[in-house]
């Protein structure tokens, strides 16, 4: 609370009452990014909560080991904005990832004939899915609201860190039945689960867990469901395959009302009589560790049955976190899409640990977290490049214990590895890069890191000389991966580059200078894969020549990943200067950034990218994926810094808006957000592990960051409007600012910086 | 140690020097009961141990859900002695069950080509099996060995508790394989397997667990490995079904030494150069809790490789349980099957908690056993007759300790249930009855059960209230169970009525006189299944009416289970005498036992006769299957107790000899060999839940027990021979003893038993 006291005492002392906004809420839009491509979902959940309780329109078939399906990519958040169904409400979602996983404990209400099958989405009416409209659906931070129109049951979800709150609304009297369905998981709909198990404890209290394979290869979700009155009658259907072995229990007449079942596929119904208008309420308290952990959860986080109350304690707690950056801008939409984007930071990393510190770890055991919340999920591929970086400005003390997370990670690792893309307990290996080292590098050279460095460090040398990881080995031995090695060649050979230049800035900043040396010529192998023929990163083979066949424009099979030649070759974050200088100096660069905005592609173009529409690309600039989401601040390093300007407000008007399909890509846990964030305060981080920020061009009118340090860093906006998107000048706390950047302790400190807005660029 | 200086006072003053046997362990022959029907398993474990670690020699196809496969019965204990081959060792197995679970963690060694199949039994050249001579095989308490044909590999086993101890030596030098088999499961051999998980952690430590669906319907072991010399390469391969998610791991090179598997069905195998009659050392620590755990356990354990020192280790415990009681017998057989039929009563219940005392309860959480030793696999169908009554003279703490384990299952179960047949955490529901009630209702009335008696009366009554189990509901109503509403109806009937007495005799002990009245009047529920018409218990329905169709030979469909209408009849062990007086009085129920035991039964009847062979039938009278054991017994209600004792002395003859085929039938996790050891010793627990014990005619020379409380219970058998079966005269303290029953108190405040008997009977 003394920051949130201190920005009031600085709102005060400046005069700007404008900036005292009392509700931040109100502009978050869950809705944003649920349609097409941005994989958000729009369901209730807290900041960093376990739980993401969320509606699911899908209706994936399921496909024997075919985790290419498209469907499977389309349904990563379970929600598709353009669905006309609802198949039920499960606890556990991704935001913005370009994979599945997840959607444990699906639970529908219903009335009339129970119906033990979802059902289709043209006959939503053979199951127990149903059909809904927008216009009867409300999405806010922690509270989503929609009306099923089978039955016309009101269905309202809030959530508390690891319960999820559910109540329906039944306006007719009747037997009401609520579908418990075990089955139902985000990839697909049938065969990811191992084994679930259950037990009715008494006439209010389920318990129970369910195990999957899913990308998640082992991982295990306990629960406690509590309703808040008595079930009247319950059953379970068995789905499972024929070789689930049944034994002695088929003794007992297990078709209704009996408490335990197990096996792979399971579906529940749980019946109540209802009144008119009578409400049923459900808490689902998830636990990593156990069904008693989970219990735990449940009575630390919601003792009681007051669904308004739940839902407003999450608001709080996400009004808290907003007012982290209060900002003014022009329009109520530049305040939703600004809102939205920081709420979108905030849904991960996930806290991955009961209330009792217990957690399961990548070992598959069960381990107590000493001073620090565990998280889990870490799209590290994606979120060393803005969202982490973030967080070590607004979200400082999270961000440490998110890297005591990743260290627990490498200690309970048995490939002695930090995380590459993991969740729930699990590594995933998704993507390239050993990034983790980048966002340790950030928190330790920015000084938010808590914990032993020196451990930190380790982890990170570990990770980067694991041989049989990737292509390293013969990184190591030749400067570069050979694409006859290992494909993506170059993605990996720039990415590790960087990586170990992030390495080399915390072994200087931790005086291992033997490290600091050796990292530092190994930073330099992105000029390994550089053809200066071409002026093109380009995939090297074994033997030292370059590949013959190379084109520029497609990403698949040309050595890179989830980019073209085009976006990867502007991939040397680390050093800028250097990579102009290489590729023909500042005036040639700047011709080359121009036309990589301005290009005209071919349609077929569209037609081969990875995870983005013709929306999330910008000329021949690729948004909806990462690897250049550095590169419009790539001019500043030139002699002309306003086309940096330029270009990001032309990238924020253009790749976010304030509609469902108002993301022209993956958010990927946030980082697609995180750079909206950084962007329109104006400032940049090219390269995490480096103190510093590259100035760019803000959208807002103002902003204050109250610090968790207790200091506040305001920004000033003069003269903002849409047009004079181009900066005059800049002073920090009353004083020219003359370099291109801010420096971490420039916000750490506390201060004020003012930009100076024109519609002409100073050039 | 205390009751064996005691002992060896004992037989000091009383100049018995022939009872100082210090070698008990060499009478005892783990082969016996190998052959056909006794379920016994060959292998090395200890007293009450966690490992079983024991030879495979089946090869049972998979056959989906078929439970009912014969091979499935024939392979309880995963070794016949007839086999040819073995295709490796496990560490679980139950001993003389007739039902199948278990065989975890397979580890076979090989030399030449590695072969990761298991080849058949027919070639077992195309795999990793062996054949190998009962010539080249050794059998005792905590040792095995034998030499694989294959490779002329000698292998070795022993045990600590929760430790296996492998060892192997390869004649020649060259490189030997250890496969370590995730698959190999008894009951079957592909598909029991819902998980499992395994960690290379360095090169002479592997972890993991795997996870069942078998009889056992959620089961996990977890383990740890480790090498006596390291690793110097190693693989794995993965036998899943193509649906197990393989995802991103794809894009590590995992053909071999990669730390890291999971999946439903995995094979490694791990290589080692060795020199010529090198050995290679194998231990295996499991846990129901977790690989930490088991670790824990393998450390605490056996921290050393000294294979003889643990053999030693294991074989000093059971020298010190079979000196429980110290015999003096006529031959050399009659002391192998007195010792090996005790050292069959001591293999289980097994110990299921880890050193630290933690252990996986039914409610699939893990718990802190908290001042009791927390045990599994409890046959009590079996078991409640003379096993647990056996424990209550020679093992009263460890009798105490495995009711408290029943009942944690009972605060554990949702049911609210003590165990029916429970084994790993799980109740399995076999067979019928609520048995646990009399081995509470044993352990409170003769004063062993150090726990909390009321709780345990009241989980008692919670059990034999519980409707929908097994007929109960309607037993309650009615006082019988009708055949119509649940099958075996009368077996049912009989036996409730049976428990329902035992739970009155520790109601009165406990002066719950509302109980013991209630309890009492249940007891007499037999006498509604009596038809006076036809002198035999039999199945009556709903309306009252006894069932027309009636076959007192057959044991299917005839309202009996694992017994017919000739024995079952018999089933009023808390009342003999008014049984026989319904029956027609005693002279004419002398000529009803003499024919059960004299009559001759034509082929076809053994065809249909449930797990057991002609061998295990006198007359009709079944030894082989439990409902009879107290029949013999029942002259001594009579007026020619003698042929009690002759009958006895003809069943010990005819159903236990030292050979692998010595056993008629399963042995019942120690049933069949209690009931050898008691009427060895000259009485029999007809009633448990009564202090009293049946006279018969003991068939050893001497025995001294030196008892858990300090003092000693001798007994001295004059004028024994096997034609002296007749008892002519009993002295108890040298006072005569004219009752025919020794009393609970008779034993445990010490003193001496003196039986002289004679070749002609006392008539």
């Amino acid at each position: 609370m003394k920051y949130t006291l201190l920005a009031l005492l600085v709102l005060i002392l400046t005069g700007n009452s404008l900036h005292a906004q009392d509700n931040l809420v109100q502009y978050v839009n869950p809705l944003i990014g649920t349609h097409k491509m941005g994989h958000t979902y729009p369901g209730a959940t807290v900041p960093f909560g376990m739980v993401q309780l969320s509606p699911e329109t899908d209706t994936i078939p399921y496909e024997v080991d075919n985790h290419y399906n498209p469907l499977v990519y389309k349904y990563c958040a379970g929600y598709q904005y353009d669905d006309p169904t609802i198949v039920g409400f499960s606890h556990t979602h991704f935001s913005g990832t370009g994979h599945s996983d997840l959607g444990d404990f699906l639970i529908m209400p219903s009335v009339g004939k129970l119906q033990l099958n979802p059902g289709t989405e043209q006959n939503p009416k053979s199951g127990f899915r149903s059909s809904f409209s927008h216009s009867n659906e409300v999405a806010a931070p922690n509270y989503y609201k929609v009306k099923l129109d089978e039955g016309n049951i009101v269905a309202e979800l809030t959530t508390s860190n690891r319960v999820g709150f559910h109540q329906y609304t039944f306006p007719e009297a009747g037997q009401a039945h609520i579908i418990f369905d075990l089955i139902y998981g985000i990839y697909n709909y049938t065969d990811k689960n191992v084994w679930t198990f259950v037990r009715v404890e008494n006439d209010t209290l389920i318990t129970g867990y369910r195990q999957t394979n899913g990308w998640a290869r082992t991982r295990t979700v306990y629960f406690a469901m509590t309703f808040s009155k008595p079930i009247q009658q319950y059953g379970v259907k068995d789905f499972s395959n024929p070789h689930v072995y049944k034994g002695f229990w088929r003794k007992f007449d297990q078709s209704k009302n009996f408490p335990e079942a197990a096996g792979e596929q399971l579906r529940m119904y749980f019946d109540f009589n209802t009144t008119a208008g009578e409400a049923i309420k459900i808490k689902v308290a998830l636990s990593p560790v156990s069904t008693t952990g989970a219990l735990e959860n449940l009575q630390a986080e919601i003792p009681h049955w007051n669904f308004e109350k739940a839902k407003l304690a999450g608001q709080q707690q996400w009004e808290k976190e907003l007012q982290r950056v209060q900002i003014k801008a022009g329009t109520r939409d530049d305040m939703v899409n600004f809102y939205t984007a920081l709420y979108h930071t905030f849904l991960g990393p996930t806290t991955y640990m009961d209330v009792n510190g217990q957690y399961r770890g990548l070992d598959q055991g069960n381990h107590a977290a000493s001073n620090f919340t565990n998280y889990t999920t870490f799209s590290l591929w994606d979120t060393y490049r803005a969202l982490h970086p973030l967080f070590n400005i607004i979200q400082p003390k999270r961000n440490s214990d998110m890297v005591q997370s990743m260290l627990a990670h490498y200690d309970q690792s048995v490939h002695k590895m930090l995380p590459v893309w993991s969740h729930h307990a699990n590594e995933n290996w998704c993507m390239i890069g050993y990034h983790s080292t980048s966002v340790v590098a950030d928190a330790i050279v920015k000084g938010t890191f808590q914990g032993d460095a020196m451990h930190a460090l380790n982890a990170c040398i570990a990770t980067s000389r694991h041989g049989s990881y990737d292509g390293i080995e013969y990184y190591m031995k030749s400067g570069y991966v050979p694409e006859d090695k290992s494909g993506s060649s170059v993605s990996k050979t720039l990415e590790y580059a960087y990586d170990d230049w992030a390495i080399a800035q915390m072994a200087k900043k931790l005086n291992r200078q033997d490290i600091y040396t050796e990292y530092m010529k190994r930073s330099q192998n992105w000029k390994n894969v550089y053809d200066a023929s071409t002026g093109y990163m380009r995939p090297k083979l074994s033997d030292g020549t370059f590949r013959k066949e190379f084109d520029v424009l497609s990403t698949h099979g040309q050595g890179f990943i989830e980019g073209n030649a085009w976006n990867y070759s502007l991939y040397v974050p680390q050093d800028p200067e250097q990579m102009i200088a290489v590729m023909g100096g500042k005036k040639r660069f700047v011709q080359h950034l121009d036309s990589l905005f301005t290009m005209n592609l071919p349609d077929e173009f569209f037609a081969h990218t990875e995870d983005i529409t013709r929306d999330g690309i910008i000329g021949n600039y690729v948004h909806g994926n990462e690897p250049a989401h550095h590169v419009a601040y790539l001019y500043n390093w030139t002699d002309q810094p306003w086309k940096t300007q330029e270009r990001v407000r032309m990238i924020l008007k253009k790749q976010y808006h304030p509609a469902p399909d108002g993301l022209g890509g993956n958010d990927d846990c946030g980082q697609m957000s995180a750079w909206y964030i950084f962007t329109s305060l104006g400032f940049y981080p090219v390269a995490p592990g480096s103190d510093q920020y590259a100035l760019g061009s803000p959208a807002i009118h103002s902003a204050i960051l109250p610090l968790e340090n207790g200091k506040t860093f305001a920004i000033e906006v003069k003269n903002q409007s849409d047009k004079n998107v181009y900066v005059q000048k800049v002073t920090l706390n009353d004083k020219p600012l003359t370099r291109l950047y801010l420096t971490h302790e420039d916000i750490t400190k506390g201060g004020k910086l003012v930009f100076y807005m024109s519609a002409k660029p100073r050039k």
